[in-house]
């Protein structure tokens, strides 16, 4: 019946929000940081560089490592830790969205716990005693990890995509500046703005008891993200709908939407979604919109006012009941093909066999070391027939 | 254009929340804790003993000092100086509510800060350098003080009320358990209630561009306050509307309600109302119910939309312009009326001469050190004929 709050990040909001990057890495007293980045966006645009500039200008040593790309991958994770040791870094900077931040994570838990491998964190078979201090200035609004005490990283090795989560990776800093998102191409938009709106859904969908206010400003979130995403189609540089995006990404993923509920929520459709995107080629929130509403056909029935809820607060839906639970699934539906998402896995170009869902299953549960799902708990057949739902 | 947002508190929500207080004080490495608290009602209902025994059980030696009156004086707190000096502790506990906790976070700064006087600090004339750690054990739901950087002492030499914001005050850990609010008397719940929706309200009228996540989760917290605060009068009992207000006074004050606006809000009914309720005796809940109103019809003209803005996330109400500002306005009062709030001095019983006007306008601007407003900045003349249209 307790849920614990805790968001130490201390952000700062608005345009030229980076410009501050200096002085709050000399606050942290470092003496050498790790810049990671993703793109060549980040280079060319000149953002990298100023980046360095400032803090160089507080007497303070850089090293770049560049190259992260969606779904991090181990390999570079690795890289990150051995440059890192042999440069003495002792603070990261994670310049670009949730990979990037999920990255400087986990090169921050390989670089603090020098005697663990850092994927048997993710594997769950070691704790983090800790991690090196990071900071993030943000340039793509979707994971939330900026405020988040999450990260998912993927070994190569056989497509496992891992999360783990610890307080101790908790960012020092989230530079939030709504502008440096102008950029971000259109579909990456519509799929972050899925994932915002799914770590709120997913708190929402807990099992037991919850508050009332909570659940009001989950529902606020979640409709207000709709319709900023619905905004950027067309106007990728409204300021106000970037920046309503931006923040609702640092919230919907930082703890906020859960205080009251006396469990952390659902995160079925999370995990069957990092077995989809680890096996296929396919963006986290184009795999989210699939899942979600073929979770929801298969679940509904466990709490159909809870899902009538949720379509009040964010659709204005009326209907109660099981009338109201299917308003709002195709409620969810029809938004999401505005936002141009795919409904399945074959509107995604995927074909996927009984095969590999059986494997995506086992993976899911970490070969049965775990169940998925609180507002209603998965068995295997229960995630093969919403995999099939959803092909 | 830029907006800071820091909320470091360790946050544990739920029944029973406070037996957690003597691993969360082990965790700050404290040797000797003051316990600051209030009335005999938290003697007399073992709370004091039990929270004492928790943390003495864990080594750790513990003074207590009650004695907090709503409007916290300076004397005690000067008394809470002495003593901490005097036991050489090292962190302080409020148990209780805002009083409390602003008494405790005045309290650490004259404990950290050797060679400064405390009422200089409150008095804008010296800049505190740090607090002594707290920590809080809420027992009612109505400052926000638990997670805020603020806190208000009055110094009963002239009736002087002065806020003071700072981060280093900012609480280490807020134990919030709602069944602890279950005794709160009736009108200091609706008085209480009041505090929380104004905190978020003298935030929503700030005077420059914002965003609309912020605007839309403010309307959300506004209207379930008023919601559960009329739930509790006739069920003080009822779990899920304690814990809605509980969270909503600690979300309405710790800055995420004015994230993305430009500017930290408006405050003139909040500072005014320092000088009513430091000058007469009035809840300060009830004071804001008075001038709120009075303000808003004295102010609306500025800017009719956001006054219809705020109406129609709060209240539904539909009308634009000046039609849904005086609506909106119509709507606070009688939603105050239901809570049994005064709507003018009078209804308060309280008689207020020209000449303490005057002086109350004097001391609210510091003797023109500051000027009130930024939805509208107020002359001495405005200030004047707000109070005097609320007599």
């Amino acid at each position: 019946m307790i849920s614990p709050y805790y968001t130490p990040t201390r952000v700062t909001f608005g345009e030229n929000a980076e410009e501050n990057v200096g002085k709050e890495i000399k606050r942290e007293n470092a003496k050498c940081v790790l810049i990671h980045y993703g793109s060549s966006r980040t280079e060319k645009s000149g953002l990298l560089g100023k980046v360095r500039s400032l803090i160089e200008k507080e007497g303070i040593k850089t090293v770049c490592l560049g190259g992260v790309k969606p779904n991090p991958r181990l390999s570079l994770v690795r890289k990150g830790i051995e440059l890192a040791k042999k440069e003495k870094v002792d603070f990261i900077l994670a310049l670009g969205g949730g990979s990037v931040i999920d990255s400087a994570k986990a090169i921050g838990y390989g670089l603090y716990n020098r005697n663990t491998d850092v994927w048997d964190i993710y594997d769950k078979k070691a704790e983090a005693e800790g991690c090196t201090p990071l900071g993030v200035i943000l340039t793509l609004s979707a994971t939330g990890s900026e405020m988040s005490d999450s990260s998912v990283i993927t070994n190569e090795d056989g497509g496992l995509k891992r999360g783990y989560n610890n307080d101790k990776s908790r960012a020092r800093f989230a530079l939030l500046n709504p502008v440096l998102t102008y950029t971000v191409p259109r579909y990456q938009t519509e799929a972050g703005s899925v994932d915002i709106a799914m770590h709120t859904i997913e708190r929402f969908f807990h099992a037991g008891e919850g508050i009332s206010i909570t659940d009001e400003i989950a529902g606020a979130l979640v409709k207000n993200v709709f319709e900023k995403a619905l905004i950027c189609i067309d106007n990728p540089e409204n300021y106000e709908a970037r920046a309503s995006l931006m923040w609702a990404s640092s919230i919907s993923h930082n703890g906020l939407m859960a205080v009251g509920n006396d469990q952390r929520g659902d995160w079925a459709c999370h995990n069957m979604e990092h077995e989809l995107s680890g096996m296929f080629d396919i963006a986290h929130g184009a795999g989210l919109a699939i899942l979600f509403p073929h979770w929801s056909r298969y679940v509904y029935k466990e709490n159909p006012e809870r899902f009538a809820l949720l379509g009040k607060l964010v659709f204005g839906i009326e209907e109660k009941g099981e009338e109201g639970a299917l308003k709002t699934i195709e409620a969810f539906e029809n938004v999401f093909r505005a936002l141009e998402m795919p409904l399945s896995l074959k509107d995604a170009g995927i074909s996927v066999s009984d095969e590999q869902i059986d494997e995506m299953v086992w993976k899911a549960t970490l070969g049965h070391r775990r169940t998925l799902g609180a507002f209603k708990m998965l068995s295997d057949d229960d995630m093969r027939a919403i995999f099939k739902a959803a092909r």
